[in-house]
């Protein structure tokens, strides 16, 4: 079966595909004709492609997210790879496809990542920090599962968020051996709170996100996020007042760094100015590495990378 | 008595004053003598002083924040005003002189703009965001009662704080009635509660911020309100999910507009936005009206504002 | 007859509309085809319509800015409605409908708005101030009438202009009442002379601004207005050195604020900073209520806003 | 007699020099003497001078700006060099000394650089706008002798202004000889009448400016010139309208650039955009040559320069 | 032949012309048809041009950077001209065409400007200095007789680096004889060098620029010109720590004046003020000719010209 | 002997310790008296002394960068602590002290950092990266030894260059086993390049900066080091276009990552971009645990730190 990332101008090929954008558009002939404006992908990328003749049924029939049998054609259109659609149908039982096969995932089971989080969760020493962020932890149990760290910024993939934050514990534990004076309580702390809210941020399957929620957008993952803090407190009859609440309020409130980043307060403990550079480094870092391994082998430059100050990256051949 | 914004160099006084600052210093004279570096106030502006003759009993009868009677001299040192303190005592009961008549304080009184406001939380129609707002309210009743609204800013003096709230809550009522399509309740709310959180953030006597709390600096007054909302929310029973605990956190968490101001999200509610415009309309047209009241009337030009862009605002004599 | 804001796709209509654009194109067939691309709007809002079988006949018939009877049919292209016009006429006498009924108008007639900004002329105390008022008033005399206040930014309709004044004079009024300190002539003489020279920056008919002509790009309405104030002083015999003539440059040439935003001087009299505080809030809000006029109640979110950041209005249903 | 740029530290000397600045001030000492803070110039530089032993009638006798024949010590004070005044008095008619010696001057005669500037007006071949800028001109006719360009900026000498406005004539007259499709009346125009509010902006004495105006800070010279233009068209019968009063005032309100730096229009017309580069050009490269003028020989840097993004200038050994 | 300035809709034309670009592209009938979607040009200016019934052999025939015979029909497209190409063949000998006539070129013979630079370059005193330049420039010897300044920004056309070299050389001898302080050798080799590395930064064919290299982004221009000057040292024998190479490595890192514009250090010599100054005056009134000259004469505006904050420049009638 | 640090007002204490500073000024007494304005420093801090009563002998005696026995009085002076010095001799051999135990050093081994350096040179597998590494790191040898990594910004101590690069090899290996698709030759080669030129950037003595060099300045370590690769590359007969030399050109130039922060191009490799995060991340986590330390254990917030958006930080009891 042929793989987005491999397709080639003048290509035929049959397969099956994730249908994950689909919309009935007309053509401007006259009289205008209906057709279905459609973007496929697999694991390896996503193409748009077009389905000219589209018939009443086919416009009731095929909706995003669901797993479709194409038989296709590879064309180029305003310098870009577009499917000319020949057949496509719903996938069935029969067919004996999964549909998490055909979607971008980390590059580590959601299972284990979930599974290292918990682990640094339950080595945090300090008891109140460690409630607090169990406590923050259950309110998006099952999302850690497989929702993306971001729409389109990084680690945008089935699992992503998950597989942010293990790679983050990773690099905070090595920071915190070569500084002893870090708090390394702190440290995993803010590195599982710091982007917890995101799932309530955002509304995503599979992997993907579709949209920002309204609580998203008025109030954002960073608010949110302090405000959990407010209440596992509350709940666990921690005071407002004492240090540990005030501290993981403040790295997660901080971790954007700058207020034009959206962080309502600076970095002013050691641990935020970790925190920050410790998320920072793997985001786009994984950015690069996300860049490189999307752009075919034979392409020197990746596209261009809004996070890297809308830099194209180039690929060594050292 | 000599009021401190009528002081000329050469003039000969004996009054009453509040003791601002005092700090013991040392002459670089060889070999060095104490003195006493001493800031004077009353409600019509302060002025800097010397006390050369500090004795020892001196150095441990003085400390902020105390009425004092005072004999002095007023030079000029540097092209400002300073007073050389000839004699210097602490004001006793038999003086019958009033700490709250020696600092600047709202030019209405505190308990009159503290009724205003309750009125107002008064008139909310909207259960829920009315209680809310009687939770958070509760929370700093007497420090609303007379702190200031900021360190230097804007309403930097006795009960400034409720000063612009009670200004605001006026401006806000006359925009409402301007344009009917805005929810009144949500303008009054996000009056109260937008600074309402400030008696935390800085600490505060007699109108005077000697300081920020750690809280304040590490969470700053923005997010400890949202934070009080989702508090109040929980001991209310309010779902935190419901659309007046949004909406309130929404126009608290955006009311400085922009990131690099300290606001996490940007207005994305009518109220949000009519709430940063009548906040901003009072806080700079109060800076105005205040520096033009403490500049003596023959200066044409007061000093600097720095939330003005660092202009100078002229008299005009029209 | 179906209005603009109310059409669905797949509607068929008959109705009148005003013919805001209109422009021959060819299609890409091969040969290629003429066919008209129009702009049709009515006071609800406005959509592009296609008339894909234009005759010679027809091309020759329509212009920008008259009113045509259409019958069409609603489509859907890229996202968005598009008329596909069946059949189309030039609006004749009999038909008995009425240009201005078809374009977006301030909600308040302009003959009104005109009477409150001469009434609020009349009401200056100070004679030079109300003179130069009324010279440069007059210069503009009959374009007041009917005037947007901006291309695209805010009040961008009929009377447009007009409606900003005399809103703002509303509030100035409210303001100068809270703040005796402020100069209520000068408050007003500014309201009414901050954005007088907009009708000689801009063309604009029935409300809607076709381009920025020569002198409102090599001068802009700011050094306009400044100019016209010269101009005034010297017609009346008024020194150019006096106070108001002074006083009244300032206010008109410092009322955006900020070089960037298009002033040379920053607001240094206080009724400067009340004016561009006055004119920030009436703008702003006016975007907000216009972005959720023109909005289908059905969406919960306005489009983007420029001059509000490039923030989206949520509209809540508190 | 000792020149002030040649001061040595423990110099002893006897000479005549500008009495700039003099204040009488009060040293710490218990009880606090009065004595004299004083700023001496000449024509190569400036220096600080106290006078100690000041008596009451000396504190009545010294004014800025008069000349003073001064016995004095070089010391060194906080790494700089500062003058122990031993004798001082004021120079009379005897003394056979000229006040126009101890300034700092254009190093062209001011009625050459006059001259010149006239010349170059009379050469303008366009009637109306040579009619604008003798009109323009002769308002500041006698201060153009004199007047500096600038507080310390550029140019901020005896003079300066008009020989600013000199040397830009020099290069404006090269620039249109290279690219003559600009248009030379209006470069000439330009330049001299892009800084002509100058004058009325500062107040200036000797090539000293001591402040702005009230009318500088208010209106700033750009929107001065740019009316003074519409006056001169007034009194000349030339219409407001017309291309010559549209594109002097454009050209000079343009002629900054960018808003930040308070032009409130960016240059759009050729002859605009050369007479910034013009300007630029003419005042970066003085305050080049100026720094380098008044650094000692022996040092490899000048101070920094606020108008070169604060940086120092090395000067070469080549 | 009609020249590309010159068309207008509904022309019927046959001549020659340089063809630019070229690419299969398909349209959206169904089935989809491959037409060739093409960019004409010649020495007036370029146009979109579209050949609907391309054959298997044109595809195969038609190549960037080849002369081509065309008969075509100029339409509107989206308001902007394009034609549709009737008939098209590659020129032959026959026709006696000649490519370098088919180019924007400099107004001046590339081997007049060459020779030019060559005569300054003789004409530096300093034996180290010169050396270096000849190094340098002998490096692109003969790109240099050809070689756009730019991709799109300034001088983008045959021999526009040697043109912008020649005209700065022009100025700079200019502003050195009216500032003998400055030094003419190092302006001279500055003007000279601090482009040099252009050819290598980026790939062009008859001053027409198609991309950047490699080493053009990795190391951009600036800096590789840096390291010419190091290794014609090395070569030359001349210490790196000598005076002129520092001068020469600073005086070109420096040119673009900040670090948001790609210069590492700032000008800190008064040479180096002065090449940024004449540099920017040059391209800025260059990227101003150029757009008069390749708008038609009919149109008052040019296009928005980026290089200038995005403005578009009035052609005035004076 | 009392370590700086823990001085306390009214300490009277006798020790050695490094003479940092030394100059003589005069006291404003009439008539003036000669002091000497000193800077103490040891291994915990520094601290400003007053000599006042130092003798002719005295001001020919003492210069900075000695050691000296000290008898002295601790006082307060504006705020902050002050030595009155009552006795002051140079230090001898007989006193067996060694300087290097008086200034703030890397907490390791100077020797044991180049060790680490040289063994992570070793480990370069590519032969011509390898070379160039040791070609440029043999040209500051023995600085390595002793060289901060900056004048106050971070790592400012003795071999505070060397600790900056050790620590991010550590971190430069770490970061690299995560992510395999980085060439580990390339980071650790960029690690031991990206700062090399520091030693000829600033002027420094046992770990203390006293100046910027003329090359430091004019040229600046970034592009100072790429002219070295360039010069290795020379002597080493590895062509400049090689893929070697321009990633190491490349990492280097790009180690600011942005142009205000210095760097002339931005990250465009996989390995610059990590490159400069490893930079950033070690450069201001030891910004945070230098100022920690420097800070008395009883203060709860640091200084501002100008590398951290001018934040202090607050030290937590967690």
């Amino acid at each position: 079966m042929t793989q987005i990332i491999q397709m080639q101008p003048q290509d035929e090929f049959t397969g099956y595909y994730l249908l994950k954008e689909c919309e009935v558009k007309q053509t401007n002939a006259t009289p205008a004709k209906d057709y279905m404006d459609i973007v496929l992908c697999d694991a390896s990328g996503q193409i748009s492609a077009k389905y000219w003749d589209a018939t009443q049924t086919d416009k009731e029939t095929f909706f995003p997210m669901g797993l479709v049998k194409v038989r296709g054609l590879v064309q180029t259109y305003r310098d870009k790879l577009q499917v000319k659609i020949q057949r496509i149908r719903i996938a069935t039982e029969e067919d004996g496809v999964n549909i998490a096969d055909f979607v971008r995932s980390a590059p580590v089971q959601a299972v284990d990542l979930v599974y290292a989080i918990k682990q640094a969760a339950a080595g945090i020493g300090h008891a109140d920090i460690k409630a607090i962020v169990d406590f923050c932890t259950a309110k998006v149990e099952d999302k850690l599962m497989h929702y993306p760290a971001a729409k389109t910024h990084h680690h945008a993939y089935y699992a992503g968020l998950a597989y942010h934050m293990a790679r983050m514990l990773e690099l905070g534990e090595f920071v915190c051996k070569q500084r002893p004076f870090l708090n390394a309580d702190l440290i995993k702390a803010g590195i599982i709170l710091h982007d917890i809210a995101k799932p309530e941020e955002m509304t995503a399957q599979l992997g993907i996100v579709s949209d920002y929620s309204v609580k998203g957008k008025l109030i954002g993952h960073i608010a949110l996020a302090s405000g959990w803090i407010v209440e596992a407190a509350i709940h666990l009859g921690i005071p407002l007042d004492s240090e540990p609440v005030l501290a993981l309020q403040h790295v997660v409130l901080a971790h954007h760094n700058l207020g034009e980043w959206g962080s309502p307060v600076q970095p002013q403990m050691a641990e935020a100015v970790a925190l920050h550079l410790i998320d920072s480094l793997d985001a786009k870092l994984q950015m690069v590495e996300d860049a490189l391994d999307t752009t075919p082998e034979s392409e020197p430059w990746t596209p261009m990378i809004r996070g890297l100050e809308n830099k194209a990256i180039y690929r060594t051949n050292l």
